[in-house]
């Protein structure tokens, strides 16, 4: 059976697998990326790992490509460029060490990139043409989709929507700008939230016993499905922000729907419904009513179906060249 | 010769013309638009001027197609929809109403999107792929060009750059929001930035003795290029807020360049400095350095380049298709 590999590089975990076309994971592995620095090393321990899930399917599967999905990955160039989680230099020639090793075609995206893209194969977006995918996790991450295809831009760095500006004046972020929207609206945006609501609420709330570091999405939606005030307060001032600025996004793109994806979005609807509601109220009046916005229903461990897609379509773009 | 019929509609006139491939006006005219009212009796004395125009130009002109660019107009319908300076109803069948007329293929866009598209073809982004045109004029239009080709959207209504917001407590937008980005930054946007620093500060200023209604574009440049302290900080404002926002631009699309249009664009070094500084200062760190601004070079009476643009491309693609 024809199957592409899959890779996803994350800033903690990694995953690989082999992917046929219809989105079935018919073998995957999860290693730690952390472990394996620099570059190098982690390229020496990827390779074996491959090969091993390779061999393990034997003749069941005929790897075509290989997709890889990255934080900063650019899929112009093929590298890896100044990744902010990974420390493995500046330019990382992530294509060409993969080509090198393995004799297949590479494609490379930026992680919330593949995403998208698994999204428009496999996921909620399925038949969808314009569309935009917000990965809700450490950072806010975007993928936008027009006319079924990757919005990559001049520099193939389109799609950062996390560092629209939310207040010039506003939360300092790791990019080194002020008040950038990943710093409300992500996990790590929500925990801020929180704390500035403890300092400025006097309600209890079982957050009061949980320091920055311990304190997880999941903890504040949890506290807020059981009718914690601060939590649904944070949950409302994230949804919100997020709301008016895909407001602003609709202004740019004029999309049918918005995908949220990520670990803030396994919330549900504390988030989900205000975010409609915070959007429907910011949009400008062409667009009122005609903008759905859906919670990814991939499962976690599905982040490598973003680089299969990647994987898929860039094998079928080519075959149409031919 | 092969040539387009362009035809641009605004509030007030509308402006007709022949023009060949390489751009060059073989003849044209303008005409009131208000005092053609409703759009049946527009379209009444809008045939015979055409007719009338082709009719100078006799066999020298064979025309292929007419391109329209109006306020509001949808690629997707062929309809006006709902403009707010004209007083001809809801819906307006433009594209019907011509090909019956005409018995000729008639493509329509919105006027900042034809505006765009005439930069491509014949302005400062020729050879360029990706952009963004602001018109910079009672309101702000944009139109953006993604791999050449026009961001239309899912329903035909992207580009609405106006109104992104600026401050969800600031003024009041004829859209129904507040705070868009259209009320700071436009001719009208300067003009109520004038009468607030007309307030707010004690400086002799020669815009104290104009009325709002008389105050223009040109009188605040003018003063502003004369060293007048009220003028230069209006358009320091200006540029700042607008220079903000197309970062939020760039954050989503990655252009190579944006080209400011419209009437306050001829302020030129003025609005284009402070534009280019207050850019940078707010580009994530990915796009610094990378993005160029320029002012459209075209002249007042070249609108009718971007609906012949807009005509040409079309006809180019129907082409490809047959």
């Amino acid at each position: 059976m024809n199957t592409v590999l899959a890779i996803d590089i994350g800033g903690t975990f990694t995953k690989i697998g082999i992917v046929d076309e219809a989105g079935e994971i018919l073998i995957s592995k999860v290693f730690s990326t952390k472990s394996r620095e620099p570059f190098a090393s982690f390229l020496k321990e990827l390779v074996p790992e491959i090969k091993e899930l390779s061999k393990k399917l034997g003749n069941k599967s005929n790897i075509l490509a290989i997709g890889v999905g990255a934080p900063n990955a650019n899929s112009l160039t093929g590298n890896i460029e100044n990744p902010p989680n990974l420390k493995w230099g500046k330019v990382i020639p992530l294509a060409m060490s993969l080509e090198n090793a393995f004799n297949l075609p590479v494609f490379i995206a930026n992680d919330a990139n593949a995403a998208a893209l698994g999204e428009l194969k496999y996921g909620m977006a399925k038949g969808m043409k314009n569309f935009v995918v917000l990965t809700l996790g450490t950072g806010l991450g975007s993928g936008i989709i027009i006319n079924e295809d990757l919005l990559l831009g001049e520099h193939a760095q389109a799609g950062e929507i996390g560092h629209v500006n939310v207040d010039p004046n506003g939360r300092q972020c790791n990019c080194g700008l002020r008040g950038c929207l990943e710093t409300y609206a992500s996990v790590t945006g929500i925990k801020r939230t929180v704390f500035e609501l403890i300092a400025e609420m006097n309600e209890d709330s079982p957050l009061r016993s949980i320091s920055f570091e311990e304190l997880t999405g999941e903890l504040i939606a949890k506290a807020a499905l059981k009718g914690d005030k601060l939590a649904l307060r944070a949950f409302e001032i994230t949804a919100e922000i997020l709301g008016s600025k895909m407001a602003d996004t609709v202004a740019h793109l004029d999309p049918e729907a918005f995908i949220l994806a990520g670990g803030l979005s396994k919330a549900g609807d504390i988030l989900l419904k205000p975010v409609i509601a915070s959007l429907e109220t910011n949009l400008f009046i062409a667009y009122k009513g005609k903008v759905k916005v859906y919670l990814s229903d991939a499962p976690r461990n599905a982040a490598i179906l973003g680089p299969a897609a990647l994987a898929w379509k860039q094998l079928a773009t080519s075959c149409l060249k031919i």
